[in-house]
Formats: structure tokens, sequence, C-alpha cells
């Protein structure tokens, strides 16, 4: 009954959810950790007790031995392999994005409608979060009235070296984006950017976006990967008779030095800890009783058709209107 | 030594300046109440001990027993009435807008600029909030390092019958627009409005707007009259190092019925009754010294330079850029 | 009409007091800065605009061109400057606490009675702050239910060189007794005393209390002289169905360098400024209305008396039952 | 390798951690859900999926397929049940308290040094809380220098029908008692109880404990089970260089109806559900390591010495002085 799972990826966010899934998930077995990096596949079964170390994640999907993928490889990998994981017939957990191209997000749903089985979640964890739940909650029971404006805020302490603008909208975006359509239960119609600077900003700079949902909505989203001051995601959502802040976990305050202080975390490991043990239970709940949670692939390309349509709007600095495909009724 | 005064205009806004400067502002008599409405004028004389009661404005503004003028009447006779102040070679302090029209601003500079002297001080109180203050004095600290956008919220409970969408740009809009250029001490490259509902959006709907300055900052502001749950008006300005919130006074938390609660009030007197008061005594003081203080009639153009552009980029759908005149000398 | 007023004392109190009176109190005067050393009444006057300097505090108070007297005085003056002023029939707002001797607060209270206005109020002006007002607002509205206990914390930054525990009691915590009796419409009944450390207490140890009245609340005091952090009060009123807290004016919050922060000052006045105007306003209207506001003799004295008790209670190690006189009916 | 639970316990308790158990620890297997009533038993299995159910305790914890035992009998039984699990050297978590009674608490002791492991683990889950843990860490980090004083506040929303004050002391305050302990590193000394009304209180009236610790703190703790509002536990560590408090997991801020709002759970669960989910992780861990956790039986011990002497303190008005058994070096 035990769930024997594949770990493909060992990087920050494939150790991540090996040490998850061996602290705080019943129900599952870490049958293989695969990486290319045999050292870093070995360090992580030493600490989470994983059965084996592997190199070639094909053939971990195919192994008989696996019931269950996560996928944590480098972005260009995660079609790929999800495609691989519906041909094996075996239900997977892709980190976001579910691919940077909108097209190779469009052959994971057809081959996922032609094998016929709702077999792919997208790591959107937000969606996990108890955060995002209770705002979207306090938005089911009515209090708010209809849902106006989604106010989204991303930073990130500093951005990698090589970092420039459009990564803000097709890396880091596509968790706001996922939660903004989850939380409004919507889809989007059209995306505008604007940059401090410009067409002169710096490749540091933040990267601000307006985008416009098919019923009517705003979702106003700042992407800021150089903050300076910590790991902060924020959000207001603003119905028609009142709002909603999404609240950030804090476990202590203190008085020091003339000062009252709270703490934010390097990355965002802390404020979404819960989220990612949340999705992962989710995810493995969801397998055992056949009914799928969280991002489908749909979801998935739907979050990577706005992105791709962000950075078409930073270069051109016009509003881009969004041409999806029919939503396949599969994912209805 | 007492500066003595003639108050125009007895709404609720001239109602309000008459209290604070009987109750709270050193130095100052009231030596008139000017309203078409004379009932109105004599309920407001008998509650703050004003001298007088008058109807007629352009003689209260020419009487030889006021020296300083106070304009709280309906927005289109800001600038006449002002233009009257000049040519008396009285100090006053408008109300916000100097005028809804850009041109007109332009004749009162022109007025003052030919009269010589710095007469006109425009009702932008804000730049005298604490919290605006505290938080400008943290960008001056350099702790923020460069600004980089201001985040900004204007919220009322609910607006009037006849309430239209632009009207959240000329209207309310302006202190944002004022508080904006002050804090960032910049002037505005152009503006885009965006709308909930886009152009199908209902009166009552909010109005957002990315306001692009001239040396790159961006200020995202939510104008909405119709937020259903209180005044409230917030903002956060983002550095390249770290960010600043403006916080409003609450002066107590109540835990009841399972719930924590501090209460937002219905209108805009106790989040800004010490901007007002401050203003005023500032504004006093200004005249007893000679060294103006707040926002001059310049800023009083710019502002609502803006906000005509804001109102044709609601309807056009596009960004609108600036046009202003050049910043005459007289206001460097 | 302007109320012509006798400052005695220019040290920190006094001056912060003149240049309340100075700056934001209209229909009052300077008319003396009074004190020993002449030095500072010059710089308190100058800075204020007051019209003389003068070193006797009584012929101050006893000059035909002095109408009130605001007494900030050493402790120990207070009581026979307060004599003087009864003696003279002039109104006065004497700093806390009215003396440090509950019998030389008797002896004021007869002079008042005999004199036979109402002529004494005590500078306890967190009667006036706009939180503390609040708080009793919620009470008085019945939210809250019949209150049961109120918590209090006074922190200070750090005491003077010669501080001794007892000091936290008689100096300091006069404030919080007042504040309490006024919260909660009642008197005391007995008081215990604790300190970190016990008998073997640090003289920068804090001092924490148990004062119950005689309709049964409890008041628990934490007076802490060396805080270390900040200048900080607090409190929570703890009710049947309900608490509310005190909350101190915060400007603005700020995110640097991996925190969240807002600041503390260095001393009382930011915390009270508000507390402070509001009590001076109101004193001034008190003695053109001739209805008494704020703390009266009565008051003075029995905060005196329960830091009598207070002091007794932390050298004996028992709880100290209060005998006060019959309150006279004067006072009712 | 998994570890098999015996559940002694159908009730809110038991409900909670055999939820907590099946969903949320890996590692671990649900052997028996006992309980006299059945069909709470057998409710309890249904929706965890627990192996069996059983009615005799003593059978289920010597059931050779049982490896641990958890404990959330009524309080009476704790002891015995205790003892029986180490008589039959199988480790335990036993709900607070260990046992009402001290002699008792000595007797597991006893039982457990002689059988020369150590078994026992008490359910005092705020050793594992995010924000005692926190606070914990910003003392040891000597930011706050030597703590001084600890603040508690302990409320429920309302008592049982046939509650009385002393249980307030013996039911509600252990936990705070051991947070206490374990938080400052120490004992207790003495403990002096107040509560409003004094020798009249209402039984429903709370208690305000101060306790002294033999290092010289003080322990100010409040539990009021009847507070009305909601669940709510508080605290402050007071340092002689800065405090810190306790901060309750909070996931969302509403702006509605001229109110700010968040909201309070009715009972402990949604406050310490990562505290338990914490302390069952870290026991089901200790067990494989065979390095104890958490509260041992020495800790319970403790906890019953102090809440047996606040009862006698509330009884008799007076501070009364602990008289512990001296420390095994058992539980050095």
């Amino acid at each position: 009954m035990t769930l024997r799972l594949g770990m493909i990826g060992a990087g920050i966010m494939g150790a991540d959810h090996a040490r998850i899934f061996s602290e705080q998930i019943p129900g599952v077995s870490l049958q293989f950790i695969c990486d290319a990096d045999q050292t870093r596949a070995r360090n992580i079964a030493d600490t989470t007790g994983a059965a084996n170390i592997a190199a070639d994640a094909i053939a971990v999907i195919n192994h008989k031995s696996v019931d269950a993928v996560v996928i944590a490889a480098p972005d260009q990998f995660h079609a790929p392999l999800t495609l691989a994981c519906i041909a094996a017939g075996k239900p997977v957990l892709c980190e976001k994005p579910l691919s940077p191209s909108s097209q190779e997000c469009i052959n994971v749903m057809d081959a996922e409608i032609k094998q016929g089985q709702h077999l792919v979640q997208v790591g959107f964890m937000r969606r996990f979060d108890p955060s995002y739940v209770e705002v979207k909650n306090i938005l089911k029971s009515g209090a708010l009235g209809k849902a106006l404006m989604l106010h989204c805020f991303h930073r990130n302490v500093a951005a990698p070296a090589n970092f420039e603008g459009f990564m803000a909208i097709s890396n880091s975006a596509p968790h706001e984006f996922d939660a903004a359509r989850w939380m409004l239960d919507t889809d989007f119609k059209s995306i505008s950017v604007f940059r401090p600077g410009g067409v002169n900003a710096s490749p540091s700079a933040p990267v601000f976006m307006v985008v416009e949902t098919i019923t009517g909505q705003l979702v106003n989203i700042e992407v800021n990967n150089n903050a300076g001051y910590g790991y902060d995601v924020r959000g207001e959502l603003v119905g028609e008779k009142g709002t909603a802040f999404l609240n950030a976990p804090v476990n202590a305050v203190a008085n020091l030095a003339l000062k009252q202080v709270t703490t934010y975390a390097e990355d965002w490991r802390p404020r979404f800890a819960e989220a990612y043990r949340m999705q992962n239970l989710a995810w493995v709940k969801s397998i055992q009783s056949g009914n799928p949670t969280g991002s489908n692939a749909w979801d998935g390309y739907c979050a990577t058709l706005v992105a791709e349509a962000g950075v078409k709007a930073l270069y051109s600095g016009s509003t881009v209107h969004l041409d999806p495909i029919a939503k396949p009724k599969f994912y209805d």
C-alpha cells in the first residue's frame, strides 16, 4: 500500500521534496533519488533513507518498483519527463513550470488525454498554503462580494548573477499567475508590463504587471527578485464589500535596540513550508483516492501562456492579449 | 499679531478647517465664515466663535480685517477665489484641487508670478501627515536605496450617488498624485489606467493607475471610492534595498466574539486629523516667517495635469504622456 | 480673553509644556518662564516667545498678569507651589505627583476645599491619550462586559544612575495607578509587590505589582525602568466578554535587512505627545468653561497613597492594604 | 520498522492524536484504538484506518503487536497506564498531566528509574510549538540578555458547566508551568495566586499567578477559562535588554464593515496544530533514535507540584513555597 516514489532531480527543490516526503508524509517511501550528479543523489538518499540512487531518469520512471514520480529537474526537462510518466501510466508531481513553452504544455495535455487518466499535477503549491486557502474561503463565504482586484507582491532577496528582467515573468511570476487564476476561478485575457526605468530598466529592476481576466478582474503583480530585504510574498484580494490580505507566518516578535522586529527568511522555504507539506500530502492522497487535486496540465499551460505573453508585453511595451487553445473537456 | 482668517465655504471641509483653526492653532482668529448658505455659516460661527459671517467671498477676501484666506468652496471656485486672493496680496490656503483645469492652474501661476509673492498653498495635507513624513524620512536616510515604486491605495466607504469612474481620477487621485511627486521628489511622465470590468466597468468600480515618473519610478494607484469596508489609505514605498509602509493611526485593538478587531472610520477625518492640523499650523507659521511650505501652485498644476491625462487614458484605453509647461523659475 | 500662564520649572517637562502651549494651544500666552536657573528660563522663553522670565515662583504665582499656573518644578515643590496657587485663587496644572507624600496631598485638598473652588489639575495626561480614551470607550460601550483585570506595562530604556527599585513605584507607577483608577472607575484596596531576584533584586530590576480594587478587579503592573529596548507603554483591559489593548502610535513600518521593523522612541514624548496636547487643551478649556477636567487633588492623593503602600509592600514582602481618608464630598 | 501504536482513549484528544498520527506522521501505524466506549473507538478507527479497536487498555499496552503507547485517557488513569507501559518496557506519550498527584508522579519516576530506560514523554506540546521555540532561540542567542520575567496569558472561550476556580490551576495552568520551566531552564520556588473578586471570586473568574523561580525570574500567568472571545495563548519574555512575544498563527486579515479583522478559533487545535504534529513527530523519532525528547516524568512531576501548590495558595491566600524531592540523577 506504501506509495513508492521516484524522485527526479537532487537540486535544492529535489532535496526539499525528498526531505518532506521522508519526514512528513505517511504512506510513501523514497525508492529512487535520481540525478546526473550521483554525489548529490547519494547525499539526499543518505539523509532521507531513500532506498536507491540512480542517474537515468527515464529508467527510474519506468522502473517496476516505482509507483509515482516527483520531477524537480531543470525546467527544460519537465515536459519530456512528464511525458515519460504519462507513457508509463504513473502519477507525477512536476515542479512548476510544466514547461517554459506553452506548446510543450499542449503536448503534455494531448498525451494525458490520449492516455485517458489524470496523472499530472503541477507543483503550484500555493493552492495549498493556509493563507491562500483562507483568503479564498473568505471570498467563497460571500463576505467580500464579487472579487474585483488581486494585488500580488513577490519578492526575493537577490536574483542570481545572470538574471534578466524577463525571468521575473517566466520564472517567478507563474506562481502568481496560477494562484490568481485559482483564487479568482477565472482565466486571463491580457497582460501589460511595466518596469521602473522603462526601456532603460536595470536587469535587476522589478517588473510590474497588470493582468486582466475574462471575468473583468485586475491582477496587479509586482515581481521583485532583488527586493534586498527578504523573501516576502504578500497579496490582497479586493472585493466589492471588503478586502482580505494573505498573512505570512510569524513566530515571534522581538523588542530590541529601539526597534520592534520580526524576521524574514532568505528564501521561500519557511514561508511555504506548510504549503509544500500540504501539497505533497494532498498529492499522495489524490493518488490513493483517484481524485486529482491541485494544478493540472491545463493549469500549467495557462500559467505558461500568460508568462509567454508577459515576456512579449515586456519587450513590446504594449498590452498583449492571450490566445489560448480551447480548454479540453478532459480538464473540466 | 493674530492672523485674522477669512474662511470661504462652510461645507464639510470648511467646517472642519474652522474647527481646527479655532481649537488647535494658536495665533489665528476666525474673522469671517463665508458661505452663500448663511445658516451653514452661522452654525459654524457659533461653534467656533468666529467674529462674523458673510455671503460674498470676494468681499471677505478684500476686507481690510482679513489677513489670510482659506478656500473650501466647491472646486470650480478654487481658481477664481485664489486669483482674488493674489490680487488682494493675501496668503491663501486653497483646498485641493487648485483647479480642475490645468489651464486655470497656469492662470493662477501667472498671476502669482506677476504679483511676485508666494501666496498660494494648496491643501495637499498628506505632505504633513506623520506617516508620509516618516516614510519620506526613511527614504531620505538612504536605508532603502533609490526609490523604485510607490504602491498607493485610496479607499472610501461609498461614492456619492452620481459618481462616475473619471471622478476617481479627477477628484480622489490628486491627493495620491501630489503625495507621490513629493515623496519621490520627481515629476510624472505618463499614465495608464485600468478598471475591473474594462470598458464595461461599473461606475462604482475602482480605478487602477500606473504612473511613470521622469526619473523612472512607477507609481501604482488604486482609487476605490466604493471599497465598502471603510476609509483606508495605504501605501508602500519600494526601494532598491527595502520598503516602507505608511501606517495609519490605530488607538485600540479589541478581542471580541472570535475576532481581533481594529476599526476604520467612515471618512478621512480621523485618518488625517493630524495631517490637517500640522498643515494648518505650518501654513500659519509660513505666513509669519515668510517661508512658504507645502504644495504651491506649481504642485497644484502638476496634480491637475496628471489627473486630466488620467481621464484621457481612462477613456482612450491607452497610455497618455504628459505635456507640461516648463516649470517657472518662480517655483524652484 | 487670552489666558496668561506662569510656567514654573524649566527642566525637560517645563520646556515641553512651554513648547506645547506656545505652538499648539490657542487662547494662551506664556507670561513667565520661571526657574532658579535663569539660563534655562531664558532659553525656553526665547524659543517659545514667552513674555518674561523669573526666578521666584511665588512671585510669579501671585503676579497680577498671571491668570493660571503650570507647575513643572521638582517633585518636592509640587505641593507647596500648588498651595500658593490655591491661596492666590488661580487654576493650576501641576505635574504628577501632586506630592510624594499623601499627607501633603491631604493638605492640598484641605486648602482647596477651604478656598472653595476647583483649582487643581494633576498632570496625569494618560486620561487624555487617544489609546486610553478609546479603550475606556470600548469598556463603556458594554462590549467587554464588566472589567476584571488590567495588565499594565511601563518600560523605559534606562534608569538614571542613582536609581533604586522603590522609585519604580513612587516615581513611574503613579501614571499607571491613576490611569487604572480612571479606566476602571474605582479605588484601590491593596498592593503586592514582586521583583525578579526577590530580596536580592538588582536595583535595576523591574517591579511587578498586583493591585486589587475595592470592586474586585486586579491591576497587574510591570514597571521596568531599565527595559533596554525603548520607551514602551502597553496595556490590556480584560473584561468578561473580551479584551482591549492600548495601541501606541506607529507611523511607518520598514522592511530592511531580513527584518520588518517599527521604531521605539527613547523617551515618552512621541508616545504621549498627543496626550499632553489634549490634556493642556482640555485644561485651558476647563478654565474657560469653569468645568474641571482630568485628575483632581483627590486623584493625586489616591495615586500617592497606593505608591506609598507599594513601597511598603516592596520592603516588607507582604501585601499592604490601603487606608485612605474618606473621600471629601467636594471631589464627588 | 513501522512503529505500531496503541492509542488509549478516544475522546477529543485521542481522536486528534489518532488523526495526526495517521495523516501526518510517517513510520507509524495505528494498531489499536482503545476506549471503554467502543462506538467512539470504532469511529476513530474508521476515519484513521486503525487496524483494531479494543476496550481493555492494559491488554493493549501489553499486546505483542504494540510497540508504543499514546495515553489520552481521563487524567486519573494517566499514571496507572503509564506505569503499565513502563512495566511492559514500552515507550509512552502520555497526555498532560502525568498525574494530578505529585506523589503519583514520583511513583512513575521510581518505576521508570527502576526499569532503567527513558520511556515516558509527557504531552506538553508547547515545547515543540514554533512560537515557543523561536522565543527560546531568541533568548539563547543572547540578544535579550538574562531572562527576568515571563508574562503568560491562557484564555479559553468558556469553561465547562461544573468549572471551579482551582481547575484553572490544576488543569489549564500546567501547560504554562511546563513551558515556563522549559523556556527559562529553571525550577519554581513559590507561587502566589490572585483572583478578580478575591475570596468572593466567581467560579468563572480568571486566576492570576505570580510564580518565582529558584534563579530569580517572575512568571506571571493569567489563566482565563471564560475569556469569552476566543482561544488565545500569548506570552512575552522580558530580558535585560529586550523582550520577545510569542506570535500565534494568523492566515488572513479581512477588512469588512468598518473593521479590520483576524479570527480566533474556539479551541486549541488551530493554535497548536503544528505543536502537536511536531511533538508527535519528535516522539516517534526519539523512539527510533533512542534519544528522549520533550517533557519527561520529572517535568511532569514539576508541573503537578506547582499546580498543587497553586491550589493551596488559592485557598490560603498566601504565597506557597514548593518543596520538591531531589531531582533523580536519571533525569539529568
